[in-house]
């Protein structure tokens, strides 16, 4: 069996979750590639080495280009910060493997499209971290969306709301950036309009409002030095979708109480779904001739779930999600599957928060095609 | 003690639920007043005197205009169908009598309009029956939100939604037809509109979408006659609140699963807090400094609860809450409150709706003022 | 139609709730008598004045002999402590006269088969304040396990736990003597077990531990005197029902955080259904072939909920499942029902109550005839 | 750095989910040794090799003897059917490596005590997967527990159910073999006995009944061939605790809805904690002076849960509760950490289920100490 070597960049939280996935989809999937985890580049290259040998990496670079030439290397995962994206992304297209980046995809829809299109020339897979896609449950959903289970789909209520920024004491960040593609909107809100995207097809029109509710933060945790904040606290919209359905997005990253709460509920005219990444082996659902809403838990006969557990209620965690998401990203390189976000569908999220901001900005309804 | 003479006006679901709150009122409350059940008017002058007999009433009128001629009569209580609102409650201002008119209060802002003014300028108390403010849980939220409890107020996410028109076949009635006030914005959305008022104050801008999913219902149950339906069926709106809170609203009668589901969050730069009608005792509440979500349930310890019972958790019917408006009313006529919700309280309600079909129609913000 | 007088003995939480639910059922049923609220009695003479007139009685009493050789009193209902449920009732079988009274039955076995004796020999109607067994949703609960769409039953987890007894400075108070039936078992436990009778049937054997953890009380609230107390703060029990299913069951009073927690899980070999008093208006539902639990939510489907609301999810209240208990009641009167819990089935909730504590007491299983 | 050779026999849902584990512990957490995983038996030689293979293991063994004499093998994990633990485990404690075997520990109370002794006798480390228990929301429970948070705790109510076997159509199995340890109480039970006993403390006494409701099964799925059985399908039983403590315990495979439902309650002087392993991530807490119960979800806060998370909220799934459980494993053979179940607290847990069973057989309380 063919070997495909894994190039890793960056060795934050969302390093520290593609190694886990990279480790783990071998044991849980049957896969047409014998992994190897060739090199894990990160720019302090102490760290580097360091975490290649906890994370069982063969090679550590301080320089990423040299992880992006490596011979032994044949796809780049990108979890740097959002502006080294774009740097990145298009280095590995350029030496023509495959690329699987974090969200979002780049710090403007200019990078954005640029990326797109050199990936699609180069003929690279792509894939973007929109991981809570590759939830099984999440899948359940699209399954019932898309055979008709739900009738036609007639309203989306969405929110993804944190309260990780909701003390003002709470630092500056790059995420506080829009140059850095920061904002709750860009941070948060753009899984969901993913999220969306995924059920529900294509969004036309939108109208939103933005805000910032802290409009300075310290520089540094404790800091007396105050940084003036532009980026959004918390967006509200209007969703006017392809297929006719209308609906509503929050997203904040100061709603007190919420942890991890990318929520949503989607009716037709058959019935309703709603589902809470706080609890995101659960869908609830309530069908034409029910009495009242189930609460459905995730087992084996979701596909994907039987990779972890052959038990329903064990219960799948998020690290697991992006360990599914990496099955994903393997079998497109193999030409086997064609399931999960690339570049061009990364791409129309970018759009669609570049057409919130404009909708707000300019207070009135904006067209997604004309931005 | 002086008595306080009651008339009421239709024997329907809201007629019914009247005589038991004007029934109760004595026994949960000391009142400043003895209370009569003087009278009931019905069209159909049989049902009035079967329905007078079961609740208490003296007497049965067929016509409404002898029930609010009727000296023995100090208070009229209106539950007919909408577009009897305007010329009874106009009638009652005449007579001089303090008039309790279920919402809506009208079938457009013209007669609302007329009907604030009329009492207005009669010096007449009035009272609407957005009932759902009255629940000794909600003023605890109100409280917390007023007492700066939560901080700052910054969002707002509502719905209402029920599923009793979600069956195609369920038939057209007056509900459908714009001009009694029909839709789902009018019948259900206008509640949230107004406990959004009640929690946060005025609202300043909306904009919105509405839908008409089924265009045509049975002209009666099972009926091959269908008949064209242009009322709203959803409706998704953005709100922007004098206080410089924003939020999104929601309302339809189409989403299945759904019996009362008169639900919002609410937070702060303090806090998050969650209701839903659907559990009208609990309250779900988040405060810095906790670990997560608290449930409250509704005990003695808040006002109105206590009235009906001296134990915690053993909640309150929607009835009750019929029966905290009640008393809110009587208490304004005796001059010792000015709770509740005024001819002029649900004449802004009305004009947000207003303003909320402008904004769909025309597709852009609507400034409230404008209407 | 011929009147029935109703006779209510007791002003206090209990005796209020009673007489809004004799206010409530004429409006909320069709019933076969005109009720007539002859008269209250209560020992403070005043207070039985001043009750009566808020509450619409014709006759207040101090004596409440007198009440009972009332000839407009056709009903008696008690809801005076406990112990003086004996003379009350007794009195009032002597008087031939139908007799509600509040649970338990009495302070002792001798004097609740005393009670059910002479009422069965003098053919008096006679009902037990279990009002939790009237909730339409429990109805719907029974209807399932009778029709076998449960299966065959198999198990029975049930506990009803309060905290108002939790904090060591709660004071001692007549609750607190095994001489007036005091103790979690009695004032909370023998709900349940009414309950695991109205659903299940007949208990047979009970093994069981008490305890009393908090040993004296302060002799009234904030005293330096401190009271010995001896009755049971919680109880645990296994139960074996003559139907072959096995359970749980738990009482306490002092399990911080619940304020009216009756509830109970009962499966069988075809699905299983859960109940929490605290959500009064919902069920949890799972039934073969279904993908998980339902939360069902009380409508107007269920007999006895439509008769306050024809809408769905609009949700009912304690006092009115005391309505329900009183129609039932008045039913009984009428000779037109045989629903509700008589004194021979409280009798037996009693029995089920004293072979509890004397397993606890021995150490060992108790079969229930035994006692 | 030390080597740690890794053997582990085994290739079913455990034995994967043992090699996830052992794949994921390096990543997660800077470990004393490094890890090597040297050899995979299964009696099965083909598939052992499959799996070595699939899963990252240098040697497969056809024969688990080779596997424990291999030299680079350092720590023997056994995941065999429950009758294979005791040979396994004595083979490996006489080769003296540390043991990791599940539970149960053996399939009687005799080869369990042996084990224990050998073990001790040898002094080789030993840990049985009691998983549930390493839950870092768990650990805070226990933390709470013992620092007092709740008081003096005065009750458990446990319960774990599922509904694998509900279906009398699903056949026969070992697990429904006595010799086997089957059973509803061994198979589920025993996870919530050490469960309890982690959280609570020693045992002393119990009182059970079992039941084997469906005392025949098809030998296999669709066969008319039909096997008897005798095991438990469900058990009640009460629990006193050496602390003072009482309480109830259920245990059933034939509970319809229910797929992981290890539960408990515990209730203290000062508050009530709550848990449902169907929601691993969650605890639902009321301590003295909140106004209801919080839902707390687990974070980076706990020890744990932050080597796989910083976020909180991000959520654990089942196979991380495994890989929590083997780092503490790799800490105690460093000789750095004595948390986890060893063959000493393990051989308590069987004690107990073996008390159970006297106490349902002869109807009758059982001292512990007895067995």
């Amino acid at each position: 069996m063919r070997e495909l070597g894994i190039g890793l960049i960056g060795t934050g939280f969302m390093g520290r979750a593609h190694a886990l996935a990279f480790r783990n989809v071998s044991a849980a999937f049957e896969l047409p590639f014998t992994l190897r985890l060739a090199a894990l580049a990160d720019a302090d290259s102490i760290r580097a080495q360091t975490c290649a040998t906890a994370w069982g990496f063969e090679q550590a670079y301080g320089d990423w280009q040299r992880l992006i030439d490596d011979p032994k290397v044949n796809l780049i995962a990108i979890t740097t910060p959002n502006h080294l994206h774009y740097p990145m992304a298009m280095a590995a297209i350029a030496a023509g493997k495959p690329v699987y980046c974090e969200k979002p995809l780049a710090v403007n829809l200019q990078q954005a499209t640029a990326m797109h299109r050199a990936a699609r020339d180069a003929g690279v897979v792509t894939r973007v971290g929109y991981n809570y896609q590759h939830n099984p449950i999440i899948g359940l959903a699209r399954a019932l969306i898309h055979s008709g289970g739900l009738g036609e789909i007639i309203s989306f209520q969405g929110e993804f709301s944190e309260d990780f920024m909701a003390d003002p004491a709470s630092p500056w960040s790059w995420r506080c950036e829009a140059e850095h593609a920061g904002g709750a909107l860009a941070d948060l809100g753009s899984h969901l309009l993913g999220m969306a995207r995924y059920l529900l097809g294509d969004i036309e029109a939108v109208c939103a409002d933005t805000q910032t509710v802290h409009r300075q933060r310290p520089a540094t945790a404790g800091s007396e030095e105050q940084r003036r904040i532009a980026v959004d606290d918390q967006v509200h919209a209007l969703l006017r979708f392809a297929s006719g359905a209308r609906g509503t997005f929050s997203s904040s990253w100061l709603k007190h109480g919420y942890k991890n709460h990318l929520s949503f509920e989607i009716s037709g005219t058959m019935g309703t779904l709603a589902f809470d990444q706080e609890r995101l082996n659960e869908l609830r659902l309530y069908r034409v001739g029910q009495d009242g809403f189930q609460r459905l838990l995730a087992g084996p006969d979701l596909p994907g779930y039987a990779a972890f557990s052959p038990a329903p209620g064990h219960q799948l965690g998020y690290n697991e999600l992006k360990t599914l998401e990496v099955h994903e990203l393997i079998m497109a390189v193999a030409g086997l599957g064609a399931a999960g976000t690339d570049f061009e569908q990364a791409l129309a999220v970018e759009r669609l928060a570049t057409a919130i901001r404009q909708a707000a900005r300019e207070q009135r309804w904006v067209d997604v095609r004309e931005v």
